[in-house]
C-alpha cells in the first residue's frame, strides 16, 4: 500500500492520556444523578440505569488482577476525525488489563451487529490504522438499533463471540439508542454491557461531563484553514464576496467555530435567527448592510459564513416546510398527476395564506425545489437548496434596488463555497488523537469495572492531557423527552448554540468591527511537530466555555 | 492586528537560499541564446534584447562594491503562494548589496506603475509579511502592459522615485509584457532595466531553465490535502462518487499533480482529451465505465477530478464556442432583440449544421448559459460552466441506460465540489518559501549585474536548497509567435502537459489500477515543523520530470 510521508510520520505519534489512568486506577462513584428533564418519563423507561452514579477514575496502587474478556465496537453515523484513535484507544486499554482480551469490530455500522458481520481486530489492522482519518477500518453505517429483534439478533452475536461488552461509537442518536439497548441487556440479565462514545464534527453532543464531542476540533481545523486562505484571496484580489456554507444542520457550532477562528465580515448563527424570529429578507438585508458599509469603505470584497441548516432555523421557512410535508403527504395521489410545469401553482394554491405568501416570496429555483424535489419518504429536501448561493442571488438582487435608490454605490461580486467532506476523514489534531485515545482507554475501564448504559467521559480538556479528568457519566443523566416522528421518545437533549453562552457572547461582541474591518485571521493548516502553542490548542469554544 | 499562533511561528522560518548566493557572487555567462521558435519575427520584435546568453551565479570571492539603488514592484495576476518571499527575497537582497537601496511597491498590480500609485517597502513592512500568503501586502491586478503611452507615464515615476529596475511577478502573459517593457526601456535608453518572476498556480510556466513557477507547490498540496480527506470519507461512507474540479483552464498540470499525490479512479487531463479528439460523450462514457466497473465489485463510490479548462479542450465543443463568438458577434443587435425563450432557438439555427448538433446534444443548463450570459466583450462564459456537476449529471443519464441495458447494477449517487480560490493565497509551503525568496534574491543580484529582459531563475530544485542554480534566463529565448485576438504576438510558450513526459507517462501506467482497485493515498495538511521528508518534498511533478 502507498501512504503519504505524512501519514508514515504520524503513525509513529503515541497519543497522550490522562496521568490518572496512565497505570493502575481505581473507581470513584459520585452521587446518584437525573436526567436533565422529564426525570418520571426517563426513569419509567429506563428503570435499570436511570439515576446511575457519575464515576471517576483516580491513580490506584496496583492494577487489579482482570479477566480476559472481548469487546465488540460499532461506528455509527457521519465520520468524524479520531474513530481510529478511539478504537486503537480500547485496544491498548483491554489488552493492558489482559493481553488475552479480544476486540471485534462490527462492520458497516449497527446493521454489522444485526447482521453478524465483523472481523477480529488484531494489533497489524490496529497499528495500520493509528493518528489516521476516517471511519474505513470497519466502515460505519446509518441503521438505527430501536427494535427488540435487532437486540435480539445482536445478543445472539455477542454469546457467541463471547463478548462481555458493546462500544457505540456516535452521536446523539446513536448513543440514545445505547442506552436503550444497555437498559434492555440489563433487564434481560444478559450480561452485555454497552458503552458509548461521543462522536459528531457537527459539536452539538455535549454537557457538563463531555465537554465535547470528538472531530469537532479537527474538522473546524480544517475548515478555518481554508476559509482563511479564501480570506487572504478576498484582500488580495479585492473583488468577491465569498459566500462559504459548512456542514451543520441541527445547530451552528461548526460555523460559530469557524468565525472565532477566522474572524469573517458576517457569520449567521442559526439558533439566533431563530431566536430572533428573523425572515429570509431579514437574513439578506443583515448582510446587504455590511456589503454597503464596507463599499462605502471602498472594501468591495469579503466572507460571509452560512451554516447548512440555515434555512431550517428561520421560523416561517419552518413553518411553511412542516405545511408543505402534510400537504404533500394528504394530496399525494392528486398531486403526482399534476404536470410538472403546473406543480408550484398547485403547491402555491393548497398552502394556508401565510405560507404561501412566503412560498411565492422565495426565488424561482427554491420554490422550484421544494415544489418537485422530495426524499424516498416523500419529505421535501431542504439539504439540496444551495443556501450559499440563493444569499449570495438575494443579497445581489436588494443591492441592486439600493443602487436605484442611492442607497448603494459598491460592485457586488460573489463566489461560493461548501465545506463539509472535506474535513470529516480529516486525520485527527493532536488534541482529537489525544482525546479519542483517551475516550477509548476509558471505555476499556469501564468495561473492566461493570458498567453499562455509560458515556465514556474526559474532562478539562482546555488544560494538557496529563490533567485531563476521565471517568463515566450515565447516559440517561443527558436525556429528556421529544417528539420524533409525532411521538414523544427519550433522546438525548441536542445541545445548541447558547446565545447566553461565552462563544457565542465574544463573537457578538466582535462581529460590528470583524463586518466593518478587514480583520481577518488566517489559522492555517493543522500542524502535528511544531511547537505546543501552534499544535495543540484546543478550539476557542472550548477556551470560552470553560 | 490578530494574527494565527501558526503565522506568528512561522515569521521566523529563515529561507533557504542555493549556496552559491549566500555570500558574494560572480556572474558566469553562457552562450547566446535563441528563441525555442520563429527565431526571425522575435528577433525582429526584440532588436535589443534578443539573443543575450543564460547568466549563472557562482560562489565569488568578494562582494563587489555596490552602489545603493531603487527597485520598483509589481504584483500581476492571479494570486499564488510565495508572493511575499519573493518580495523579502528582493528587500533583503538589495540590501545586502548596499543597505541605502530601497524597495517600492506599486499598488493593485500593473496598474500602480501607470497611475503612480506606490508605497516604499520598509522593513517593518516586509517583517510583517514574511512566509506569509496572498498578494496583500501590495495588491494584484489584471491592468496588462501593452501601450506606449503606460511604458512612458511607468518611466516617469521611475524617474521621480530614482528607480533602477522593475520587477514584474507574474505568469506567462505579465512576463511577455516585462520583456516589451524592457525591449522598450532599452531601445530608449532610460537606463530602466525589467525583470522577471515566474509565478503562477497553474505550472504552465516552466521550461529547461525554470523548473517551475512559484505556488503550484503550495497549491497543489492544500488540494490534494482536501482531496485526500475526500477521498478517505468516500471510503469510509462508501456511497458517493465524488466529482471534484480543480483550477486551471489553459492547462491540466494542478489536475496531474493531484492525481498523483492522491490516486483517485479517474482523472481527466485536457491536454489528452484534446490529443485524442475526445467528444464529450466519450469522456462521459469513459467514468461511467470506471463507476460500472468499481460497481461490479461492489464499490458503488470512488472519485473523480476535473481540471476546470476541461470542456474547453474538447475539439467539438472548442469549435462551438469558436463559431458562436463570431455568429453573436456578427448578428449582435438581432439576437438583443430575441426573446430569452426563443434564445436557444434561435442560436441552434444559426449555427452550422456540426454545430448546431452539437449544441442541442448538450444538456438545458449548459445549452442556455451558452446562450444567454456572456462576458463583457460578448464572449460566451465557459469558465461559469459547472463541469463537474455536468459530468456526474450525464455520467448518471447514461448509467441510467445502462442500467435499463443490463450493463450496470449499481447505485451512483454524487456530490461534487471546486477547489481553487482554497489554495491561491495559502501559506507557503517550506518548497515555495525557499524557492521565492531565492528568486528574488536573484532577482537583486541580476539587477545588480545590470541585467535586463531576464527572469530569475532558481534550477536543480529537486536536490536539497544548497545545491540549487542561481541564474537568469533571457525572456526571448522563451518565447514564439501566436494568434492573439487575431493577430500574430510574440509570446512565453505556455507549456501544457507534455503527453510524452515523466509525469503523465507514470499517470497513464497507473490509471487502470487506480480506476478499479481503492489506492487512496491520503496526504494529508502541509507541515512546516516536522522530518524533512514531510516537510520539504517538491512535487511530484517535478520529481518525475527530473
Amino acid at each position: 500500500m502507498n501512504i503519504s510521508q505524512l501519514q508514515k510520520a504520524r503513525s509513529a505519534y503515541q497519543p497522550k492520556v490522562p496521568a490518572s489512568i496512565e497505570g493502575a486506577t481505581k473507581l470513584s462513584e459520585g452521587k446518584a444523578t437525573q436526567s436533565v428533564a422529564d426525570q418520571d418519563d426517563i426513569k419509567k423507561l429506563f428503570p435499570n440505569t436511570y439515576g446511575m452514579p457519575i464515576v471517576t477514575f483516580e491513580k490506584g496502587s496496583s492494577d487489579a488482577n482482570v479477566e480476559a474478556f472481548n469487546v465488540g465496537i460499532i461506528l455509527s453515523g457521519g465520520q468524524a476525525p479520531g474513530g481510529h484513535n478511539v478504537i486503537s484507544g480500547i485496544f491498548d486499554g483491554i489488552k493492558r488489563l489482559n493481553k488475552d482480551s479480544k476486540l471485534y469490530g462490527f462492520l458497516g455500522g449497527p446493521s454489522g451487529l444485526v447482521d453478524h458481520k465483523y472481523i477480529e481486530l488484531t494489533s497489524d489492522i490496529i497499528d495500520e490504522y493509528r493518528n489516521t482519518g476516517g471511519f474505513d477500518i470497519i466502515g460505519s453505517g446509518r441503521t438505527k438499533l430501536e427494535e427488540v429483534e435487532q437486540f435480539d439478533k445482536g445478543l445472539e452475536i455477542c454469546k457467541k463471540l463471547n463478548i462481555k461488552a458493546i462500544i457505540i461509537i456516535g452521536g446523539d442518536d446513536s448513543n440514545t439508542n445505547a442506552c436503550v439497548l444497555a437498559e434492555y441487556y440489563l433487564a434481560k440479565k444478559t450480561g452485555v454491557q454497552v458503552i458509548g462514545c461521543p462522536k459528531t464534527i457537527d459539536g452539538d453532543l455535549k454537557n457538563e461531563m463531555i465537554e465535547t464531542s470528538f472531530g469537532f476540533d479537527t474538522a473546524t481545523k480544517v475548515y478555518s484553514e481554508v476559509i482563511g486562505n479564501i480570506e487572504r484571496d478576498a484582500n488580495s484580489a479585492k473583488k468577491y464576496w465569498h459566500f462559504i456554507k459548512l456542514m451543520g444542520r441541527s445547530a451552528s457550532h461548526v460555523t460559530l467555530e469557524c468565525a472565532l477562528q477566522t474572524q469573517p465580515n458576517v457569520t449567521l448563527i442559526g439558533e439566533e435567527v431563530e431566536a430572533k424570529n428573523q425572515s429570509l429578507d431579514d437574513v439578506v438585508t443583515y448582510i446587504a448592510e455590511a456589503v454597503a458599509a464596507r463599499a462605502a469603505k471602498g472594501l468591495n470584497f469579503g466572507t460571509v459564513l452560512v451554516p447548512e441548516g440555515l434555512i431550517e432555523f428561520i421560523p416561517a421557512i419552518k413553518k411553511l416546510i412542516a405545511e408543505l410535508n402534510d400537504m404533500l403527504a394528504a394530496n399525494q395521489a392528486e398531486f403526482d398527476k399534476v404536470a410538472d410545469d403546473k406543480k408550484i401553482e398547485y403547491v402555491a394554491n393548497h398552502l394556508s395564506a401565510a405560507n404561501a405568501a412566503i412560498f411565492n416570496s422565495l426565488p424561482a429555483g427554491v420554490s422550484r425545489q421544494l415544489a418537485l424535489e422530495r426524499d424516498p419518504h416523500g419529505n421535501v429536501q431542504v439539504s439540496l437548496i444551495e443556501t450559499e448561493q440563493l444569499l449570495a442571488d438575494m443579497v445581489a438582487k436588494k443591492l441592486a434596488e439600493w443602487k436605484k435608490e442611492g442607497k448603494f454605490a459598491g460592485k457586488f461580486a460573489t463566489q461560493h463555497h461548501f465545506f463539509g467532506y472535506e474535513g470529516r476523514c480529516a486525520a485527527p489534531s493532536n488534541f482529537d488523537a489525544d482525546y479519542c485515545y483517551s475516550l477509548g482507554r476509558v471505555a476499556a475501564l469501564l468495561i473492566a469495572s461493570g458498567k453499562t448504559g455509560y458515556m465514556s467521559s474526559v474532562r478539562n480538556t482546555t488544560k494538557p492531557a496529563a490533567e485531563w479528568l476521565a471517568g463515566g457519566i450515565p447516559i440517561t443523566a443527558m436525556m429528556n423527552m421529544e417528539k420524533r416522528n409525532g411521538k414523544m421518545k427519550p433522546v438525548i437533549q441536542k445541545a445548541l448554540v447558547k446565545l447566553d453562552g461565552g462563544p457565542f457572547k465574544y463573537f457578538a461582541s466582535k462581529r460590528a468591527e470583524w463586518a466593518i474591518e478587514t480583520a481577518f485571521v488566517y489559522p492555517g493548516p493543522i500542524q502535528y511537530f511544531g511547537p505546543s502553542e501552534v499544535c495543540d490548542q484546543p478550539t476557542k469554544t472550548l477556551t470560552l466555555e470553560h
